[in-house]
């Protein structure tokens, strides 16, 4: 008789400081792979992961705070956790059976057991598209892009929107989001393919590689002349700074993360808060899980518009669950282009 | 025939750059005082003014701007501009008549004709109570102080309210409404002798000098040991720096004014806003004047609180028109305890 198949996971290694590392990460195969939510276990689901999210606020869980964040820190020698598709091999609860494809709080293992899976999963309504778009599009990233544009930056018709990291996960939809409310939208990107992106892809009226550019202020004063109603912050430091210098009287900022900041012992100053007073803006932070009580009504929405070709959507897919640790570290030098995925089963 | 009286009046001798000087102003004596609203100016209100109040914003307008600010730049070789209390001389406006006590947008100088009066003044519904108080606590600074604090920081009874500058003539005030609604109120000043009026005078529950703590945040988590809610910026700056590592998740800033920051060419960097993501906080500037449609709800709030004992209040009073350049300048260096008020002439 064949050896049963392992359990294998991804854990990580040790607390990180500064840019991470494969090696902060290793594949271990422990176990045997289970079929049954085990005895005394009443009320949880086992899963079969099938797509990995790889997502920057991850970041954050790997080093080790003192004060608790608004996410754990990951545990040295544990499998590391995340969003993720996976299907549902065995239920001991009532809302998850056998076969239902769900997205959300899932390790990065072949196959996890969720003890609460009514608070981390929700079960997919929409299987006949593409699952792995339930790790972004149709997931966390594209809720994230739905409730801080729409809740947080209280866009008009007409208002100039600003994206940074704009054609990553959440910025493409943003800016996908505020041109089907009529919106004036521009994005940066770290490089002429992405920015191509943006403009071809995406139908973002502008874009720039900030890399390019000497002045982020001068970028910013030639795309904006008129100056910026709403940002959505993805990236903080420098290009914060510039955008305050560029927004308009009562200007929205959406503070959805700082993803340049998030490998540096000190962050990057920021200079121009006095404009918050001067041009009185709002800055705000907000995170999805909030939010979540609306969010079959954006799966309903968002669904439609996948179906009717006005979304467009790029993923970044990985294969093997062997390369998840390089997937989410490419995310910090910005070398996926779009969602970043990692493909551990496809059934 | 003796000669007439001059109208006295303060001008700015040139833009300014970094901590303006008394020399910055000077006192002309042009004219003679007028008594009558000239033959041509309908609708325009002749005002003998009586108390000048000194305001941190005004620093913004001495220098000039490429860009309009929220307040427009002065005039070199024209009379400051600023809040005021005045007695009507002469009016062809019929919103205001000959005896009425009024505060507003004037000059200052001893008289000062006023074009649009209903767009700059208000008149006083309560001059049985020192007409002085119109310059703060009934007038721009005490409404700011209320609006700042009920509308922009929402505060909830219990929470706990970090108030910056907090003897000046809106954090005063801010401790105290939040008091009146069951908060826990700390402030930060900048002497011994101002810190003592917070807990002894105002009712802080607690208060600090700035300027005797080697580090912010150590002072910040003495006074706050579980983090703050709502914070009222009057700083900017290193403060700012500090209460954003204290805020308490979602906890809300209202941006008043960073008088730290209005000498600095270049701003005092901040590090920490990668806070506002991981506590969905919520920083906001606001600017009173979009806001005087509910003034007159104030003024009879606060005339009550007035005669019922319920509000302290401290000025601090320079004597003479001559005094005033001094008395502006001397609220960048924290001289002024509490509201810093001129009176030109009582009556």
């Amino acid at each position: 008789m064949a050896a049963e198949a392992a359990n294998r996971r991804i854990v990580l290694r040790n607390h990180v400081t500064g840019f991470p590392k494969e090696s902060d990460m290793e594949l271990v195969a422990t176990g045997t792979a289970p079929s049954r939510v085990p005895e005394g276990s009443a009320g949880a689901v086992l899963l079969k992961n099938l797509y990995l999210s790889c997502d920057p606020y991850m970041r954050s869980r790997m080093s080790k705070h003192e004060e608790t964040s608004y996410v754990p820190d990951f545990v040295v020698g544990e499998a590391i956790t995340g969003y993720g598709v996976g299907k549902v091999v065995d239920s001991s609860h009532p809302g998850f059976k056998a076969g239902d494809y769900v997205w959300g709080m899932t390790g990065w293992e072949d196959y996890s057991l969720i003890k609460d899976p009514s608070k981390a999963l929700f079960v997919i309504r929409h299987p006949e598209l593409p699952l792995s778009y339930y790790t972004g599009l149709l997931g966390m990233a594209g809720f994230t892009a739905y409730v801080g544009f729409h809740e947080i930056c209280a866009p008009k018709e007409g208002e100039r929107v600003f994206v940074s990291a704009a054609s990553g996960a959440v910025g493409q939809l943003v800016g996908q989001f505020a041109k089907l409310m009529g919106c004036y939208v521009v994005g940066s990107a770290g490089s002429d393919d992405k920015v191509k992106l943006l403009t071809e892809k995406f139908g973002f009226d502008d874009a720039f590689n900030y890399k390019k550019e000497k002045d982020l202020n001068v970028a910013l004063k030639r795309c904006f002349p008129e100056g910026i109603d709403v940002y959505f912050e993805n990236v903080g430091g420098a290009m914060l700074d510039a955008v305050l210098l560029n927004m308009r009287v009562r200007g929205r900022v959406a503070a959805c993360g700082m993803i340049s900041q998030y490998n540096l012992d000190l962050p990057d100053p920021v200079h121009n808060l006095m404009a918050v007073v001067a041009k009185r803006l709002r800055i705000e932070g907000f995170i999805v899980s909030d939010h979540y009580g609306r969010y079959r009504e954006y799966e309903e929405t968002v669904a439609r518009y996948v179906k009717e070709g006005k979304i467009a959507y790029v993923e970044d897919v990985a294969e093997g669950l062997e390369n998840s640790p390089a997937a989410l570290i490419g995310l910090f030098s910005g070398r996926n282009v779009g969602k970043q995925v990692v493909v551990v089963a496809t059934e």
